[in-house]
């Protein structure tokens, strides 16, 4: 299981559009994706144009082939893309520990 | 429910140590701190010494306060911080979305 990580900047004042768009295309485009296990989205207390992504793929190529070359792409950055207001920072993790 | 999300950089080549070191810090300080309902650290596989250290908190004030203001505070980072190569970048979240 592979973590992608987003590191998301929204311009100023549409926070409220933002998450209703987000949830969108995670439900309805991200969420079908080949490998997709799951997503999470947090928004910042003491930042509230940022935004951390997690999604949790079941390879690394099932991101950075599968998805990034498939038409979903330009599907979900055509839903959430306007709202960014820098270009994404996105990595990817593995797991070293976690709580029960 | 509050997330505490730091960006850690350690020195290079410390890896195998400092998976051991946070995961006793994270099992035997903070699973005891006041608030304090879980836990997880991700590495990077594009930065190998980039971590991801998520800690989630009852509130806000669980760990700016409560936390920060205990000895456990200087316990904790008597165990990792010689790992780190920079101040770690601490920001709070909160939950947007998330799958099923």
């Amino acid at each position: 299981m592979i973590l992608e990580l987003a590191d998301l900047r929204i311009h100023p004042g549409q926070n409220a559009a933002f998450d209703e768009a987000i949830a969108l295309g995670l439900r309805d485009v991200i969420a079908h994706a080949k490998g997709c296990k799951g997503f999470k989205v947090n928004k910042g207390v003491e930042s509230p144009e940022r935004y951390v992504l997690q999604i949790f793929w079941e390879t690394l190529e099932n991101h950075t082939v599968d998805f990034r070359q498939s038409e979903a792409f330009t599907q979900w950055r055509g839903i959430v893309g306007p709202f960014f207001a820098a270009p994404p920072v996105v990595e990817h993790f593995e797991l070293v520990v976690k709580s029960t």
